[in-house]
């Protein structure tokens, strides 16, 4: 089954906001083997939007639209799929009631422009959108469907799961069985990896097909397969992901697509370990990384942000004399944070960060992108440098991923957790 | 003169790689009125890219393609744009040289498929990509160009602003103007603002444009203005928009588009003062924030992520008894909080937030998405109570923006500080 996804707002257009709706539809139709053929973003105009959809039919049976549902003036997609797909808006009585239930939760009051939220075209199936106020609309067509999702990311990602989905599988069930395994690698760059394996690659069969997804500090690999035949299927995949595990030996970080952050927790609480970060260049974003995890707090205890180097002192008891010897970006600074922030935070491993994230603070010897990072565990102490190219986003992010992921071979050498 | 975009990527269309280059093309586009009239998102596939090219030229003038250009052999795009323009794959020496510096930069060594980079279409002339190992290639066709960015989004930012955007200049010089000024609003919901400023919306020329751009905590408000007569335009929008910050008064956090974690160092600075974080279910994330901004290390000393009890009470001072008898994510604690970390980081004002982000971790009468948020300035301490819809990382986002908001309005009721 073939999806198109249309986008519609101005300010996707203006780069205002960066559109992670497809993104989320797509991550939730995959699994189905729903493929999303082509995404098209649009201005809020009726002879874009009406192109677009005619586009999207073209070569899909189903047309998601998200965004343009606003109740205000810019907002013109009902109106113009009103005028698409025929008939007149109208008045939908329980559309009221949805739009007076959600917004009571929100402690507002129903405004008269809310309200006209109410008015959908006769021509379309109304899905009660329980988390926001632009009702979710089915329409149908010579077979074909187009659903609109309001442009909220959150209200999108809430009714995929709970009403769009469901429903679209049960009017389009299919014969044709989906699967994919990932592998995430470490220690190889995009066109090395390709070297190490191309014997492998050649060796796919026609209905397994193998794509580079770099991210910062590891190269992803995913084997896609679609086969009628689904123990064959299946047996195939697992055949070829555990032959790639194999030929990539210590340089798989792991077999399954999972972030590095979750990865890293797992590995803790696999072993009983608790852990801290003290973070300078980072700045908090390991932590927030982290924490962004559900159930996190288990093993992550808290840190410490030591911008100044006060801080570093009072917080995290590095030494004035190491500071003054080597300049807060160096190995003995990060090692003696690491060993602060088990001690003040109460954890049995840390990760500590300290570097020039730029555009300014460079000195001779240490330009830009220079980050000394720390990893302290139960049983040693483990301490590097490296050069990170790019902006300052790009330095804080890079050096987030690189000392998670020397935490996890660090923390996966040590013996996992027995209850006994 | 309009421009279309066309992303090529099987990834994006898998949900796994969110796009954020068509926004960097379109923000940097933006300011010189070129504006994207569509971004269309296809797969590495040769039919497809050749028909989303078709399309984009029905339209535009100009094609920018972004992605699909990696030495791996998912990635098509080369070989299909030299199909579509004419000539053959020809080996070009400088590519080559230029590659082969990048990689040095690396660290590390060319390899065969690396070098590959340099075959490039005969029909293209190339810009040398100065900082990844994907030539830029710029097509001319009756008038129209099409030009390729890498798929990284670090290197499609420094490129663009390096060498496409001025060579796209010299190639279209431009009669029309363009302006834009945008409103940051806070205390409005869409629709509540929408009826607030009807009359004046109303009242705008036809050469002005209004669009409503929300975000966590506030609503954007911009003003969109193009006309061949630059003293006209310019009189006008600067009219409208002070009118329009007038009307809304003191619910203008700024009459311009900046971060609000950067509004908020700005208004630090302006005073002297400092700043440091105390956070438990924010999780460092408005350090984080914090941290991003260039510069911020004038006033941001540092943060504690403050996760366990253990934490609240060693680093920031947290009273136990006050603890045991209200609970962590309670008023009296994040206004201990407050106070711990100006006292412990050294600084004159502090956000401090503690809550339950979910999905797990919600009592009785402090359902998930409570968060208690403590201000402190040298002159008072303020704190309140909010509840945020959504999931865990919803809840994160919006307690983050709605403390930095907070701070923002009671440091700017300090005076600001002269030097004298």
């Amino acid at each position: 089954m073939q999806v198109s996804i249309v986008v519609i707002g101005k300010e996707l257009l203006l780069g205002q906001v960066i559109d992670t709706n497809s993104s989320d539809i797509s991550h939730r139709l995959d699994p189905l083997g729903w493929q999303v053929g082509d995404i098209q973003t649009v201005d809020d105009d009726a002879y874009q939007i009406t192109r677009a959809i005619d586009r999207a039919f073209e070569s899909s049976d189903v047309v998601i639209t998200t965004g343009g549902l606003g109740p205000t003036k810019d907002d013109i997609t009902k109106q113009t799929l009103c005028n698409y797909f025929g008939g007149e808006l109208v008045h939908d009585a329980s559309v009221l009631e949805t739009v007076k239930r959600v917004i009571a939760r929100r402690g507002l009051e129903l405004n008269d422009l809310t309200a006209k939220q109410a008015m959908v075209p006769s021509s379309c199936r109304v899905i009660q959108n329980e988390v926001g106020t632009a009702p979710i609309m089915w329409f149908e067509r010579d077979g074909k469907v187009l659903v609109t999702l309001p442009g909220v990311p959150f209200e999108t990602r809430e009714m995929l799961d709970r009403q769009v989905i469901p429903q679209l599988i049960k009017r389009f069930p299919s014969k044709m069985n989906y699967e994919h395994r990932t592998v995430m690698v470490v220690g190889y760059s995009e066109s090395l990896l390709a070297m190490k394996i191309e014997e492998w690659e050649n060796s796919l069969p026609p209905y397994l097909h193998l794509a580079y997804l770099p991210k910062p500090g590891l190269v992803r690999l995913r084997i896609d397969g679609a086969h009628t035949d689904n123990p064959l299927l299946i047996s195939e995949i697992n055949h070829y992901h555990s032959m790639l595990c194999n030929l990539l030996g210590e340089n798989v970080l792991c077999n399954a697509d999972i972030p590095v952050e979750e990865i890293l927790l797992q590995e803790l609480e696999a072993r009983g370990l608790s852990i801290a970060t003290a973070e300078s260049c980072t700045g908090g974003n390991i932590a927030h990384l982290l924490t962004s995890v559900p159930g996190s707090s288990k093993v992550f205890n808290g840190s410490v942000v030591a911008y100044s180097n006060e801080v570093k002192e009072h917080l995290l008891g590095v030494n004035a004399d190491t500071l003054a010897a080597h300049g807060a970006v160096s190995i003995p600074v990060v090692e003696e944070m690491a060993t602060g922030a088990c001690k003040a935070l109460g954890t049995d491993c840390a990760i500590a960060t300290s570097g020039i994230a730029g555009p300014s603070g460079a000195t001779d010897g240490k330009p830009v992108g220079t980050v000394c990072i720390a990893i302290k565990t139960p049983e040693e102490i483990f301490s590097f440098t490296h050069h990170f190219p790019g902006n300052r986003q790009r330095v804080i992010i890079r050096a987030s991923m690189t000392a998670m992921i020397a935490a996890i071979e660090k923390i996966r050498a040590l013996p996992r957790y027995s209850v006994e």
